[in-house]
């Protein structure tokens, strides 16, 4: 049980004719070899650390939450990228659809969760006009304690709590720094419950830390499991880590600079999301080669099976050869239920298929398909969807997207092109040490209507 | 009210070097103007038809549903594709977030809303597990009443009703083809309610047809304002059409294959999953031209800000010079509040800005920072969303899409590289007169393991 299997033939030169050969295979998996000692040396040196976070004793978080079973109706997730992405993967995976329509007793008493990972304020008026203060828990996640986004959205649910609750602090768990940054600051001040992320682990490699475990641990599910995929991933799928990593990095080579992500289930539609930021931010970087600027990475892009056969899929084919295709296949649906289409003689083709067996036939259809287009597509398959499963998934993936972006010679757990725009936002909102920055955007940003109609 | 403009300044040589001139501007103008005449022909034949839905008497559709008002706790849409995004776009835009977890009475009386828009059965079990039939209705929507994932999911709820309703078929909308097709046929003999989709009216061409007019009216929304935003779109903006046309055609021909569209409101993140399928499955076709095949359309890119600010701007900032990037800017967000930050002193910059003014003003430091790299950017700038902001966006992209497809000499009216994927599914399922099919799969699928681990 837990399977994750690679099947690459679709992307070989013995399927599809402008394909990879095997010595494709063995050059790119050097390369990828060299990228994993380089990542083995930074993690065994503590300069990178989620792969560790498997073995990390997450007891205190268990009790704590264990404690509180049953308080809260809502959970307010508050975080932005890395600490809202891989909670939404999480929830969108190993939730029911439709899960906060569902009454606390069929929620096992657990509670409801909304996400403020944006500052639109459609989203939070209605988020806390669903909740009341005193049912309600907020985990506010920001690593540097300082995320403008993060920051803007709590304060004003901050003041929520202030002005509905005697102890507002109660209804709060911070996860941040473990020592330093202004929102550990004032969390220590005020004696609100306090987890940390490990100073090594980035934002995007943060899902198995305290950001995604605190909220998977409110919601009830089982973190054991979810670490326990993950420390498998680590310790038996390297061979597949290399070979996925050296597809990848065969296809950026012949220029296809497109990643399609297309799982054939709804539940890891989010899983989608938060691959797109790891592979987009940790790749998407420029460097200096010879004198000259290298502009590296490919674009990820989330799609859907069976939905996108019906909105992407005839670009997938017919459109230029730019795209390099990963299909995820689930052994088994939860639910699998037959079709019954009795109703009609023309459907009698379906009945005695099940549902979860019509959406892989259509994923097989679908490869075929592009192969036949010359199209080149690479699937992972899995058993199926629990805690076990993505904790695994994560894992594999962020091994996957180090060990590529260490082989072309990109930090991948950088963003130093996030920097500037942080500047100019905090200039102009008149923030103390940014003045130079907001006359340059005052003197750059338009102030004509030239080209506006 | 009501304004849709149209930025263009990051995308011009005058703010970025390798942006266009004016002269680019006018050349790419007189060959979307070609586009444009030819889809005006169309239209005048009769042979597409959405730019008329706005004159179509929807009278019947409104009678029905003001007749069944309060009657219904939950609303099922079954449909993919055309017949489910554009639905999902709307909802997105004009409802609460975590709509269907109000109560009845906080949503006016009217329904909550799921979407059966995909093959999985974890999603439709949730689905039927938190509906009673005899408060629920279904909206099947296929237009040509054999889409195999729809019949399939309805197939599935059709047994629940009959299961629970001594006349199930009161609780079934149907909406299909005028004339034909195996839903209508069924609808028909069974008395059920049936709606229309103009025969000259394709499904990612259909949100302003019944498609997206009945879910909306028996959400309670206002489809005429909706009608008439989309009707203003076609009297007034054809000038602003050519304008956008023009720009994506000429950094299509630059060579960038990617085009990003990043709403920053939460509100507008389904549309850009409907702009997706409108562009990809218009624009992506192959061609023979002076023998050669080509394979036009560039790929779609779903963002959103600010929170993509947190994923995927690193890579647009810094990655390759592939991508035109689209945003779009609300001049005023609906229950905008202030952020009082005094939590901590390092905060004190961010009181006295409303979370909507912090969401525009990072909107405007992204730009600057992508021109700073010499990224192309353009924007769309609405005053909010709204029924009529809503209508005019779907027909004015709706326009854009079909000028530039005409003017490239593409049909952006057909899908016919979605065919032969269906055509190896029905051969699985054994369906009559698929044999063919199906031996071509058994021969060509895969039947060894070489390349899987």
């Amino acid at each position: 049980m837990g399977y994750i299997k690679l099947d690459y033939n679709f992307a070989m030169n013995k399927h599809i004719p402008n394909g990879l050969s095997e010595e494709d295979i063995d050059e790119y998996k050097e390369q990828a070899k060299k990228g994993m000692s380089d990542f083995i040396s930074l993690c065994e040196s503590g300069e990178v650390g989620f792969p560790h976070l498997p073995d990390y004793d997450f007891s205190e978080i268990k009790e704590t939450i264990k404690s509180s079973k049953g308080q809260y109706n809502d959970l307010i997730i508050v975080g932005i990228g890395g600490s809202s992405l891989g909670v939404e993967a999480i929830v969108n995976a190993l939730l029911p659809y439709g899960y906060n329509a569902l009454s606390f007793g069929e929620r096992g008493c657990l509670p409801r969760i909304w996400f403020a990972d944006n500052v639109d304020p459609h989203k939070l008026y209605w988020t806390l006009k669903k909740c009341e203060a005193e049912d309600t828990i907020v985990c506010v996640i920001t690593k540097s304690g300082s995320t403008v986004e993060t920051i803007a959205n709590f304060s004003i649910i901050y003041k929520w709590l202030n002005e509905n609750l005697k102890n507002p602090y109660e209804h709060i768990f911070a996860i941040t720094d473990p020592e330093k940054g202004p929102l550990r600051e004032f969390a220590e001040m005020h004696n609100i419950k306090t987890f940390s992320i490990p100073s090594n682990v980035g934002g995007r490699f943060s899902v198995l830390s305290s950001v995604g475990i605190v909220p998977s641990a409110l919601l009830g599910l089982d973190i054991d499991r979810l670490l326990k995929g993950a420390k498998d991933a680590v310790d038996s799928e390297k061979e597949k880590i290399l070979h996925l990593s050296a597809i990848y990095l065969a296809y950026m080579n012949k220029g296809y600079n497109i990643n399609v992500l297309m799982p054939y289930t709804s539940r890891l539609k989010s899983f989608s999301e938060w691959f797109a930021q790891l592979w987009g931010e940790s790749l998407g970087k420029k460097y200096n080669f010879s004198g000259n600027t290298v502009h590296a990475g490919t674009t990820p892009v989330c799609a859907l099976g069976t939905l996108d056969q019906h909105s992407q899929l005839q670009l997938y084919k017919e459109g230029p050869d730019d795209k390099i295709i990963t299909f995820i296949e689930l052994g088994t649906h939860d639910f699998d239920v037959e079709i019954l289409a009795d109703f009609h003689s023309e459907f009698s083709y379906l009945t005695g298929h099940s549902l979860g067996n019509l959406m892989n036939l259509e994923l097989h259809a679908t490869e075929l398909s592009l192969k036949n287009e010359q199209k080149p597509s690479l699937k992972l398959v899995m058993d199926g969807v629990d805690e076990y499963a993505m904790g695994k998934l994560f894992m594999l993936m962020q091994y996957v997207v180090s060990v590529i972006g260490l082989s072309i010679g990109v930090n991948p757990f950088d963003q130093p092109g996030v920097e500037e725009g942080k500047h100019f936002a905090y200039g102009m909102l008149d923030r103390k040490g940014y003045d130079a920055k907001k006359r340059e955007f005052e003197d750059n940003y338009l102030k004509s209507d030239e080209y506006i109609i």
